[in-house]
């Protein structure tokens, strides 16, 4: 049997008394190692957490906690080959996309570090400037933003084991809140490793950052009032965490990063240029990761006229995405994370055809290096709806992976009304060449997207991408993408304070 | 029968099909009107404001908003007298408790309408600096804030049907969303006739500002995903509304005020000019609205040593309390909102005097110009808890009148863990003379209250009240208070608007 990987919670390891789930490998089809929580005495080890993890890091300064995590992402970077060679094995991925999940990870920690130096050597932040309570300057109302008295509690998705966990605990920990994370099962063990090189490191208090591998039964029911969880998963878990006591009768306060159906847009007018623009950063984003990101681009709206070169420069550059084994080198795309992912993306694809036709066909790529009937290996197949206004399904449907469909739109009006379709996004990418309009249509969907991503020829070499989460801006977005928000800079802190107004003598309010 | 009061929706004045619920005096008990919404095309109604009167407000800049909140206030100033008639007759409220309301509300319509005028001829607002994606300088990311496409509906409690109207709308309006607002059937009448006023004088686009008076039925239904629903009562309703599809499927914003057991605490070492300011300050907020107020002193915490002094100083000045017929000159309390409170007041002071002795009783107050069999009027009664630990239930219980709970502390820290048996609190005032002390002890209660309220001897004449809900300060409060934020001055604009990161060319970017 393969090792079973323990659970440090409560300030210890601890091994599941369960027989565990196992964790495969998506390519060999091997088993890889083990999880299991079962037997984890939640109530004892969220109080840990809280209450010894809590009130060390309450204790610190933001600066001394930004140290911390500069010595976190110090021990990552340590051991980061180890983490590419769990992700090859654990994710199927080829090490570029390994490199989005961890280097992405350690760039986060690194990024949080630098901005909690900023915040000096205070135990709770200002919030804006006092402002009069009357004529009389004396008595003032100064608000201030401290941190919660609680957990956070991670319910993270499987597409991201490295850069879900770091991207959520860098802010939560930098705010003095400690973190439990529950890994999706199928990729925990890259989180788990990142735990325990952390913990072995001995960086931070204990209590501070604990991870339960396994089931997340029973987890929710041990939230109280100054918690908070955030999940990042499918609308459909999102909706049972919303519903939950601890939410609805005690308030806890909670993130959401549900669906999302993304979309990219050639604005009118755009040249050759732009559109290979378009047609490289589509391509990229449909084969990234196999296309298991919650930003990548899943829609594809062009001007009627430009609609045939549209599909005939993203096929061109699909067809030269190899597909198969990580690591045979000659690979460009490995493989989804399981066989439950590549049923989902099959089913995905049948129910879109109805109301679509293949323009790229995935099943044209040959595996390389990898068994057809074990591997969880699917080309990209982008999709076209002539009728885009008729194609409800492809404005509902999130299919999580390598795969993408092509609309033609009237005019911009039309376009972004499609765009609008997808009833509240994580980002939307947009194509041109005039600033102003650009600029004027970026504002008309920020409304429905947690990002809005323009590209334009002078930044074609400098543009961060469509699907890459830059920790200076917000990650989430309304609607369908579950209404959360995360990172965005010093942003992310707020969901780890509480605001409160201080109202008082000026004399005491020069105290805070 | 009485009138029947129509309500404003889909841009016209429609009554309701049903026979309607009647609004009683709850002194006299005598009927005053009815209101109903049966038989109201809901899904309609919201599309008319969700399309038209959100299309006209977002054409708006928010200079040309605040100017519709200027005039707005206006109005309602102009009708002021009429308000002052209906919250007498309706709410049973002496002049000076009116005001609370009325005059409440106008000034917090007049604070959004100056606060709305420094933010320019703009559509959107920046929201920080932008930030580098990278070491050039030419892609960079920077957030905005939009008015979110949607409406936002208001659920909201009896006790404050003027002021609880506004404290939301002038944010709302202001931010450019369209506002459907259901008030507390009890005390609906006031709200309806300034809605009537509004509407009558025609400052504000058509669907701009809808109510709905009657049953709440399905209201929820119709909500969408870009709507925000902002509710104030009791817990249970707020667990419904939370865990209703409209939040937990279709991520509708939701803010929440519940209960909160408030606190009043005196610091260790306070002299006897201190302690005279939080007995006049908690005698104040027990028999203010007749201590129906969600930020009233419930809970009042002093050393042992004083406590004896402060139950005679607090039950002084509650003997002095007149209590009656609020149209009698000699009344300083009036009634409660009707037979249901009353009843709900004497269950929990039934509740909690297992628990606690009676320091003065609120029966010893005979009733002014007022049957008894027929007001809903009742003294302040103060009650008292020698075992502060052991009385769970003064600290876990909202009795919703002139009640409030004294007990002795040992330290500071037995008193602060005291204070926090509440869960989460709208507002705790503390009562000392040493600023350092003050501010310490408000930074440790920050992260349990919205609000902390802080009297020293230097401003005794010029704080605005522990319970006083002040524009320029938060409101809310996490835990057992529902977790919501409002007001706060412009931080009230948050929740109506959607943070987008742009990520683009500065050149882009220079045109937002």
């Amino acid at each position: 049997m393969t090792e079973l990987l323990p659970n440090h919670f409560a300030g210890r390891w601890q091994t599941g008394t369960g027989r565990g789930t196992a964790l495969v490998d998506p390519v060999l089809g091997t088993e890889l190692v083990r999880v299991d929580s079962t037997g984890l005495d939640l109530a004892a080890g969220f109080a840990f957490a809280r209450e010894r993890g809590g009130a060390a890091l309450r204790a610190l300064t933001y600066r001394e906690r930004a140290a911390l995590l500069d010595a976190t992402g110090k021990v990552l970077q340590a051991n980061r080959d180890a983490y590419y060679d769990i992700a090859t094995a654990n994710s199927g991925t080829v090490k570029s996309d390994s490199a989005v999940d961890i280097d992405g990870a350690i760039y986060t920690v690194g990024s949080y570090a630098r901005l909690g130096a900023t915040l000096g050597e205070r135990c709770s932040l200002l919030d804006g400037e006092a402002a009069r309570l009357g004529r009389e300057p004396l008595f003032q109302s100064q608000h201030v933003l401290v941190p919660t008295r609680g957990v956070a509690l991670f319910i993270n998705a499987f597409n991201f084991p490295a850069w879900g966990l770091w991207e959520k605990a860098a802010p939560a920990l930098l705010s003095g809140v400690p973190v439990i994370v529950k890994p999706a099962t199928a990729t925990a063990w890259l989180a788990q490793r990142m735990v325990r090189d952390v913990v072995d490191a001995g960086v931070l208090p204990a209590g501070a950052l604990s991870i339960v591998c396994g089931s997340s039964a029973g987890l929710l029911d041990a939230l109280q009032p100054f918690d908070v969880v955030s999940f990042t998963g499918s609308a459909d878990t999102a909706a049972l965490i919303r519903a939950h006591p601890a939410v609805t009768k005690r308030s806890v306060r909670v993130n959401i990063e549900a669906d999302s159906v993304n979309s990219a847009l050639l604005l009118p007018s755009a040249d050759a240029a732009v559109l290979d623009l378009l047609a490289r950063e589509v391509a990229r984003e449909m084969t990234v990761k196999s296309g298991q990101k919650c930003t990548a681009i899943r829609r594809v709206f062009v001007p009627q006229s430009q609609s045939a070169q549209a599909a005939d420069a993203i096929g061109a550059r699909l067809a030269k995405t190899t597909v198969g084994n990580p690591r045979n080198e000659s690979v460009r795309m490995g493989a989804l994370v399981n066989r439950a992912q590549l049923e989902s993306v099959r089913a995905g694809l049948a129910h879109l055809k109805p109301q679509t036709e293949v323009l790229h066909d995935g099943s044209s790529h040959a595996l390389i290096d990898a068994d057809p009937a074990v591997a969880c290996c699917v080309g990209p197949t982008l999709l076209g709806a002539q009728d885009a206004d008729g194609a409800d399904r492809v404005h509902d449907t999130e299919v999580f992976g390598p795969v993408a469909t092509l609309m033609p739109y009237r005019d911009l009006a039309h376009a972004l009304a499609l765009v609008r379709r997808g009833e509240g996004s994580l980002v939307a990418s947009l194509y041109g060449g005039d600033p102003a309009a650009l600029a004027a249509a970026a504002v008309e969907l920020a409304d429905s997207h947690g990002r809005v991503h323009v590209v334009s020829p002078d930044v074609a070499q400098l543009h961060t991408g469509h699907g890459n989460v830059m920790p200076q801006s917000l990650h989430g977005g309304p609607g369908r993408a579950g209404g959360g928000e995360e990172l965005g800079g010093l942003r992310a802190l707020n969901f780890y304070h509480r605001r409160c107004a201080v109202q008082a003598s000026s004399t005491a309010l020069s105290q805070l």
